[in-house]
């Protein structure tokens, strides 16, 4: 892996963005009616629906203890991908990478809750994946943050919470090599093609939640670790100003 | 149960609306982009996706035989209910209600195709509820017969099939008795609180597929049950003119 | 499918029966020792034991609601069928259609039922085929809802219930277009080969729980629908004349 | 446990049998019509139905190597027995007991077949429970073979079969300690409340097929097995000539 | 089977065993550090890890009964025998043999322990394979009882129990005719071509708990199976003298 | 999170090491017989047994490819832990976790192999927990290549492959934040706490693999994340010196 060049001109990026373009990301808040947080996030082609419910139990091993909790579930409808997959639910399990990806969801949002805060209740998020071009699991920590927001927010307005247990937004991006350069938010042709692959959870402060990278093709280096995570904290602010400004910025308890 | 009383000026419905209206029913064609059909459904407030897949296989039991399936599955997506539900794919397995529900949708639309025609290739239909507010199962053989003639549409204009296998068009709609009235399309406050459901799924040219009437209170007249036949037929009646409309009244072979 | 034909004297049925004429049906009472409610049921070649337990509990969403309920379970052994079945529990599921058809008995049998009546314990009837040979669904719940009564009359010979939580008869059976003429009763060659089949489920008020119809090739029309249900009232009225016969008038609070 | 004592004029059995005493046992044979061999066995209140079904195929690790396999699969009604079991099929798997009958079952029944002689075709047993009040792996062992013998004898005369693969009678039958005396055959109150208990499974020519003895309560002694295993002798060889008299003595190829 | 022979100077076992020879036995008592009761038994080439756990939990059946339980666990690592195994917990279920092998060992154990004297507690052995070569379900309950009796020893020092609810000492060994000839323990390569094979589960009183013989060729005599019972003896003689080696005369209660 | 501090002369760690000092780490080859690549790990008290496969297939999306697989399954006895925990062959189903690191193990192998220079044959990786004290994941990783390793050399000496698919070693080792010290190699007390746990899985040339940063408690810097980096570098580079010496500097094909 080559140290990481300067983006130059001419993008080598089969959709012409520039090595450290965020596709075109947009949000549609309450996108279904029943959930107390909705959302429908958009990173170019890549399409997740996000729903927040607010649950009065916690799981067995936090009863009693004055905490609340908060989880993820993700799928994908069979038809999101290029070629159909099969569904899970008529297979009856849950794929190894759905439950890595619903882990990592869950353990992203609980980085940014006061658990006690939050009360004896749960805030369960569920990610489905309408349509799916790479990106799939960032979209879905990004989107799941507004969803828990919005599911807060209600809490509070109807006097159930009178503290804001959210305490800073959580977005996630990835980042890679493709033809040895590093580019921002690989989509599902990148994604395919990469040499190095890392998913990067940060807070609204700038730290790190969550770092996952692997080497797809060859070992890379320190260098270029470095290169990436760089690319990755561009990226991060962006979403982030963008969950600020669809939902305000008095969305956490301390911000 | 009383036999059917002329509708008055005021509405009984919750909704406002006449026994003998539909709700609000759009398509948008194209909702998701991988799918050889794909449609977004809304019957008021019950939201589907149905998006067709086209397989180069058919199933073990087919195999050799020159001919083709058409099969579908059937899922909501937890929080599409007014309370969350369970994940199936989680839960390690499908319900009954979704078996039940998905294996109906196969066989309407099985009935309105020339199987052989068709050729040794599968048209898998999912049918995945995004919000739902009753009638679910009627709203998603409605869509997946559009999905399923986008596909068909495909094959036709890719050289794939030299004839149309799709024989006619296929509806449903439910009826049933609420406060001793018959309504049709029955929302899901109307749903819960009726003496009688039926779901009839019906042709273009006016002839049953399947018949589904249940009753949930009290078992209902030979009286009652042709109201509510009567009312079905002017659902689906007006069903297949909005199907006609978004594709054309050339999707079938045969019309 | 043409409009009904009067029966001519040279049947048309594999079986040589008239169109309108049932199968011989008979219930052995007490067929096994340990349940509170038992009967074999033989329509024919169709054999089903119909077994009824009293258990002292209800499902927990009735949990201290003052009222009991009525469920049922169904299966059929692996060679109760032409060739062998694979084994449910062996395959670690029941299948849609076993799903489908348990959920049917226990809707047919739960709308005779005053369940507050049955106070807070659970009627559980199953169902399981020895030997098919079409009609199953139907002969359980004819059977079932004997099997049911049996159970009952215990309960109040018992002194354990005051007053009788059996409302009405309820028997099934079905009908359907063989070679275009409408016939009752249909055994497996019939069913194999039906156009259209539809399972009736009745009360020994002549009033309908269930009406199940589906077209197996051509939709079929109204005046067809019309047949079939005329010929459905005939079989059930013999059916349900038949559980008086064996079990007296009086199995019935209301009757 | 003491040593066995001379069986004295009282019995001190609760069903008033003698020590050495066999419940009434019969064989109904062609219980059903669909299977190639179908036997109903009563031993006293115990009823098992045993199906033998004959399928063209074998397990794949046999395929191509000339021979064929007979296996056994073994169910209980839900309510054989005293309080409703939990139906297996609904429960998604089978419980151990379950499993370990019905290998005992295959294997006691492959030890007196010829697998080269039957050719590349599976014996598939089934045995089914539709009452129990003890012993019904030992009954379903003794109709199993009958079933078995049917099926073969079926094959022999439509000239599929030119050698009879069947080499010997197979029977089983349990013995065990109650109240401290040894007893044979015992129902379910006995095998309740008894020390010991021994299934012993024997050719006609009186050899053993399985022995298998477990101490309910405490260890016995080498005596007390002995013991055991007379009376075991004696049971098999009534139950061998039960089936000699149901089948003819000409139901083995080398008897 | 022919009547047992006089050993021969020229052993005819392919480990050069003499026929009553066991295999060189070991226990490595506190393998693992966590469990309560912890002990790597190596029987020749089979090695079983058997852990005693003490669980402050009685099963649902047991609860409020004043007694405890004892119950077992088995499995085998996929790749301890000579070619790899599916991992069980990949394909989702458990073997019949595994299920069958658990609850004996759970059997045997029970049968030497006072449950009452054990208190409203569980005592669940984990027997895992690490390396298999036949006899693996006798060495996991010669095994299992030392990590029982260590466990115990355990809760008497520690004052949790004040009397002992080991009543005696358990071991198991196999037996069975390779060549005709009756031999003790044996290895893999015996296992695979032996023509009967029995399991002896014994006390250190020389009593029965349990007794599994299988004829895997041919049926064997009376005279055969007392050759087997024979040479049992002498092996778990000497497993017990094992037992009391490592742990001391004084781990049973009543010894 | 501070910035990192200098390591103090007396160690925060409950062991008593060094920050970054390694747990006593060794490894026993051929632990068990029947695999083609065998070790024990152990680094500390967390003792892992890697145990390699050679299968003569590839998985069906390899078929006809003309190249290998390498894949891993993990799994932890159930005594292998502090308390004891459920079996997942008997719970039915793996959890995400073990789904998680058996994909990491699988996919840190292959990332060393070229797997066309393996053949078409499969290296099946189980590493199974025996005792468990943190850092189970990195000892199978580090474990699994020697494992690997051993297999390859074993088909290289046997003829059976002609070049060397090894291309590299792979190790991994865990670094976090304990009491706010970077610490290396985290035992079970230290994982407890940590507030950032960090597995990375370097090459034997200083390359990354995979890199798994989870902050536990409160987000943390890039200045924390390169200090983490740093010793997990000095980690890995120590336990590949380990797997050279114990099995040569020429295990890989290009060192």
């Amino acid at each position: 892996m080559p140290e990481s060049l300067p983006p130059t001109s001419t993008s080598v990026r089969p959709s012409g963005r520039q090595p450290d373009e965020l596709r075109r990301f947009s949000m549609q808040l309450g996108y279904t009616r029943h959930a107390e947080g909705s959302v429908l996030v958009q990173a170019g082609d890549t399409h997740v629906l996000c729903n927040a419910s607010v649950l009065d139990k916690v799981p067995p091993f936090l009863k009693g203890k004055g905490q609340g909790w908060v989880t993820a579930e993700y799928g994908m409808l069979p038809r999101s991908t290029h070629t159909r997959s099969d569904r899970e639910a008529a297979r009856g399990k849950q794929s190894g990478r759905t439950q890595e990806i619903q882990r990592l969801i869950g353990r992203s949002l609980r980085a940014v809750f006061d658990l006690t805060a939050l009360g004896e209740r749960t805030l369960h998020l569920d990610c489905d994946v309408l349509q799916a071009d790479g990106g799939t699991r960032c979209a879905s920590i990004t989107g799941a943050w507004v969803a828990a927001a919005l599911a807060v927010r209600g809490l509070l307005n109807g006097g159930v919470l009178l503290s804001n247990p959210l305490l800073d937004h959580v977005a996630a991006v990835s980042v890679g090599f493709v033809n040895g350069e590093p580019v921002l938010d690989l989509d599902y042709i990148e994604d395919s093609g990469c040499d190095a692959d890392m998913n990067v959870v940060m807070t609204g402060a700038g730290h790190y939640v969550e770092v996952q990278g692997t080497a797809e093709g060859r070992a890379f280096s320190r260098q270029a670790l470095d290169g990436l995570l760089d690319l990755a904290e561009t990226g991060v602010r962006s979403l982030v100003a963008i969950q600020k400004s669809v939902l305000g910025t008095d969305a956490c308890g301390a911000s």
